[in-house]
């Protein structure tokens, strides 16, 4: 099977405006599609069964199998491959030294719906978290504990920018990401079985050695504000990670990650 | 005592040039200060002794009696108080809203000399860390657990950057920090009594439940690259923490938290 290139050259090729709008989340939105960079993540992806629409190579890329195999899988699902100068990958990533090979990926469903809450033990839920590392290091520890995904409740930061696709290490690509508002949410947990587990100072509970059940919703406050009161009222189980310094609260990645790996330890 | 603020209308003014340029590490270096931005932080850096030599305020900020600390501090120590527009507050941070609160610090002294190992059963010690929002987020980590100071080997980015400054939440002026490269750490090290704790995918010990001693140095390697072999083998101890997904790494910050507490939980 021949696989076909489309040189690029000119910085006003719609392509080139089109791939470039998509680190902006308005755009995103409006297209559904979302960027991702590097060989690494396209390779996750299509190992994941995720291939891209539009694949774009770097003239001075290094000649590489898996470079191979992402241009025959793209060629198969009838996307198109683009060759292109290193200049213009710049302008598309924004970046100085750009990788030589990304893709744009229509976006993901992130319904609630299709969350099956039988997958695992443990699932994160992050509630208007803004950072997008902190969001892709969520699903990159998901994917470390097994945890059946991430569900992101209220207004959170899109989990397909840039930035969280990156953190993510393509576990973007391989552990579900849902987004819902809270009563929603809370709807949906209560109509089946789990366990909701909030992290608070506003409890006695050591997060170690606690009663975890199966599955587990760990509840993961905001970065400035932790949780509502409300939302920690709703909870089935308020634990609290040691602070033994100045501070009052971890990094919520952080803070999810040390949740996630007690609870492991506990279900295992 | 009258506080005297010197009002800088100009965007030519040295004094703005100065701190703007604190925000690339050449200059930083070059003048042994750093920048920290916001009440929160330059109150924690007050309340652990730490006073800037500059303190800006911006026109618009609202009166808050932290402020006024942070002024009388600054006034009796003989440093210099700014008062100036929120455009001149943007060009010195970079950011279209800026902070009304900036600082400009003396650096802090890193030598390894000045860490005091019988302060802590727990030090996080990182190899060639490239990012500065893990670097802060382990600050951070290191005030939560009661660790003795963070100790950065090798050729880690700069620990006063403006980013690794505001990842740290403040702890930047509560932790200790030192740098040093392996063989000088080594050195130091077997010097004293301390147990080198590496995180490995080669080796069979859980994390969990590992035997760890007191003081215990945590030792976590660069984010792309992990340990370097030789720097496996020095260890006295090498423990595995669990990957049961697609990808054979945590987040840097998050496998230093996921130790520490584990440490720390023992410990206790």
């Amino acid at each position: 099977m021949t696989i076909i290139r489309q040189p690029i050259t000119g910085f006003s090729n719609p392509a080139v405006k089109a791939a470039r709008a998509l680190r902006e989340k308005k755009h995103r939105k409006r297209e559904g599609r979302f960027l991702a960079e590097g060989l690494r993540l396209l390779t996750e992806a299509r190992e994941a069964g995720i291939v891209p629409e539009g694949l774009w190579l770097g003239q001075s890329r290094d000649p590489h199998p898996l470079v191979d195999a992402l241009e025959r899988a793209v060629s198969d699902e009838g996307g198109t491959i683009y060759e292109t100068s290193t200049d213009i990958l710049a302008k598309i990533s924004g970046k100085d030294n750009p990788q030589t090979v990304l893709g744009v990926f229509a976006d993901l469903p992130t319904g609630l719906a299709r969350i099956d809450r039988s997958r695992s033990g443990i699932w994160l839920v992050a509630q208007s978290l803004r950072d997008p590392g902190n969001l892709g290091t969520m699903l990159r520890t998901c994917d470390a504990v097994g945890a059946g995904g991430l569900i992101l409740i209220d207004q959170c930061v899109d989990p397909f920018s840039v930035e969280a696709v990156r953190a993510s290490m393509g576990a973007v690509f391989t552990v579900p990401v849902a987004q819902a508002d809270w009563a929603e949410f809370v709807g949906w947990l209560r109509a089946g079985p789990g366990q909701l587990v909030g992290t608070s100072l506003n409890t006695a509970h050591d997060y170690r050695g606690a009663d975890y059940a199966s599955p587990c919703f760990l509840l993961i406050g905001n970065e400035a504000q932790g949780l509502p009161e409300e939302y920690e009222a709703a909870c089935d189980l308020l634990v609290k990670i040691p602070m033994l310094g100045k501070a009052d609260s971890l990094n919520a990645a952080v803070a999810a990650a040390v949740m996630a790996y007690e609870v492991l330890a506990r279900q295992r």
